[in-house]
């Protein structure tokens, strides 16, 4: 093929290796009006420098999730050019905000190998990160793919299976310097509920949906610079429709999430997620969230949620797996994150 | 139900009421180049810096239909998520530019309350107003809608109907500080008819045509954070359709009006409006223009034109009302405003 | 018609004639976001601050197809309104970048006229210019159109064809001031290849490829304000479709060239272009390109690769013409420029 990227194959891996991946990029207010444009976007202190200066911080953040998506596009013509399949995320952390203006660059770490039993794939576990132009980690998760082999006859690598925690502790969450909701304006907010009016367990219907479209999720997932055909090309699967791309929905129910987590202002870690099903132009996006822990943080005002965040197909809420324990086939996504929160 | 907004309903609102709307929002140079993608704008001033510089102004100002959209998109989860109808617009007035980096927060006083005498229904008047970091209003105007009672039985408020100008006096517009239109450069702006040109009564066709899509009026409401779902979820009409927002008519065809129109430069007051017929994807809109009154301004070389602004979907203009006084299928929308335009 | 532009006919044309183009335009951080969002754009330079910086520029530029389509945008109304063809591309060059908050303005020389054979209609050609807010012009190229005459009695004018180079020769080509690829950093632009690596005659499939989408091209068509109706109006051509916008296909050809050329970071000449058939929404855009010649420059560590750049519907690279001469029906662009690239 010459001068084209053909992607790596999974014996192009080896334990300790550090990929530098291309194409530094600078975020700034167009990034940042695209993104309410594609969502729903309403959190309050990624709309308004006001209410995030009121919360502390020096002005309004880029999204935390659009951050997320800028290094993971950067990592995907490393990582998942080809990918059989993105199998899961672990001990994802926001270190520090992003800023308008901030260039973001990304590497990743191999992690862990292991080959399957097929003979013709295996997992490749990476710890990627995002840098800023000051050379502070911003951003780091933990992603696992299936990659094709190059050659089936290649001998396997010595499999490394990392160990990753289940869900990150609350102590491993950094909360942004500065932040303090204690003079925190619940009615510009959007909505009343703090930190101690949500109880473990407890489910809420996020209530609204948004029919998607090809040309929005196409414009969103160049705009992160994720090159992987099947968003954009008709003739790159065999029943010729494009896949959204999985961080799409992540945003899309994220955005929806706020009729009801108002106040769960600023993700600060990912404890794991699944794109259960794949998402189809047309299809109608819906999400609900279960509160799954609580814990307090050091920083004046502020807890955090551990949030269950699925996205659905469907209109009826807080089903997810069948008897066989397998995803509802209406499933989209089921994300497993921390938010910050007034107390 | 339990956290998420369900909207008010007749009875939640009383005379006097305050409301003051979620979601601030940071408006800046990303939203004023989405608003040159959504719609074809072309006038100069919201075009160049220099072109406003050399009217007077600091800078190229927020397209004045923006800071509308902006605004109003706050009073929606408030004041229209249960609407039936958006019945009008009255005494709207743009009082400050919006500069790019603005903070925008809106509230609405209800300033009028008729129960219909279906008992199920009832109209509110309410007067929104948007304010800048500063404080200061920027724009305001009175809409009112017929919003659904929660509970029939509930017995009706006196009916207070509020005294609106049927069209805003002259002498009640704002022209913004420093705006001077003597050393306008018409050849720059893209076509030769100042105010002296215009008659009252002398209706303008402005050819163009845009077909409209779903993907386009999404990011146009989203961007203005208006959260009905009407216009997002296909299921949320019995005939599955989305219906496209009001104000992306507008926008649509207040730009089209660009030709013939290309010096009336700034809105300043909105008399009225009504969205006629419902605008589908797939509908092309075309726009003409009728100058329904003339008014000169203090400021130098500026004029106003009182002008109104016609959205169809068909291809024959000047048609509004059938025999029967009801407006014609095609017509999209009926919109009176002033506009500031050189002498 | 009264105060529309009706654009200009064959008549309205005369040799030395200069048109001063409407609507200056200030071009920023959102429209630099929107190209990334409209195109799979990846070329460093244009996607961080820093990595400009570190070739020598005070800060990343806006594309320089971002610029073009400006321009030409701006000359539509009084060019090409009225043109049956766009016939082609020469002598363009790039001589200043945009740089975020400039404000374009554009003119046009008549350079050539000659009307056809048939007295209905005639070739014009003009020489268009984008100006920045200091007056220097950062862009020039000459394009010639067929446009209809407004009367075929009226009588022809001096037939004047102008001398056109076939390629502008390298010592024409200007590079950006301080311009330095001494220390370019291969690793993160994206891939390895430099100057020496592309051999004359060379050709390179560039692999990936873009469904195209309705909303898609009408966003970036009215971004450049390029009001031609056939773009955007499914009433305007017999068959009901849309035509894109060839400078869409430009810009979609070249950001997919990355897949191969990643570091022909800046365009600097136009040689020619040819929009060999019409492009509609639902095809699928891929690229491919041939060395067609190589200079020097005198920057340090800056070559230049003439490219030519071609956009297909098929899936077939390298084929370009049929047995009679003509463009295959799956071609769509047949772009020849010349581009910097590390020595």
């Amino acid at each position: 093929m010459g001068k084209t990227n053909p992607g790596r194959f999974f014996e192009d891996y080896s334990i300790g290796q550090v990929i530098r991946h291309a194409v530094p990029r600078t975020v700034g207010q167009g990034e940042r009006a695209l993104y309410h444009a594609l969502y729903p976007a309403r959190h309050a202190l990624y709309s308004a420098d006001t209410f995030a200066q009121a919360c502390g911080l020096p002005a309004s953040p880029i999204d935390d999730l659009a951050a997320f998506h800028v290094v993971f596009g950067k990592t995907v013509p490393d990582i998942s050019l080809n990918a059989v399949a993105n199998l899961g995320y672990a001990e994802g952390r926001w270190l520090k905000p992003v800023w308008p203006g901030d260039t973001l660059t990304a590497s990743s770490e191999v992690i862990g190998l292991k080959q399957n039993s097929n003979g013709k794939t295996g997992v490749v576990w990476v710890r990627s990160r995002g840098e800023n132009q000051h050379g502070e980690t911003v951003i780091e998760y933990v992603r696992w793919v299936m990659v094709r082999k190059r050659d089936p006859n290649t001998p396997p690598p010595e499999t490394v299976v990392p160990d990753l925690a289940d869900a990150l502790a609350p102590e491993r969450l950094v909360v942004p310097d500065g932040l303090d909701f204690t003079r925190y304006d619940f009615d510009l907010a959007g909505d009343p509920y703090r930190w101690g009016d949500y109880a473990v367990g407890e489910t809420i219907d996020h209530v609204d949906g948004v029919t998607v479209e090809e040309a929005e999720h196409m414009l969103a997932t160049r705009l992160w610079q994720n090159t992987a055909k099947v968003h954009f090309d008709t003739s790159a699967r065999p029943d010729g429709s494009r896949l959204i791309y999985g961080g799409h929905v992540i945003s899309m129910a994220r955005a929806l999430s706020f009729n009801g987590l108002a106040n769960a202002q600023m993700i600060v870690g990912l404890n794991g997620g699944a794109h259960a099903n794949p998402c189809l132009a047309g299809d109608t996006i819906r999400a609900w969230s279960e509160v799954l822990d609580k814990a307090e943080t050091a920083a004046p005002g502020v807890g955090a949620l551990r949030l269950r965040l699925v996205a659905m197909r469907g209109t009826k809420p807080f089903a997810l797996r069948g008897e066989d324990g397998k995803y509802l086939p209406d499933v989209l996504l089921d994300l497993d994150y921390w938010a910050l929160i007034p107390v």
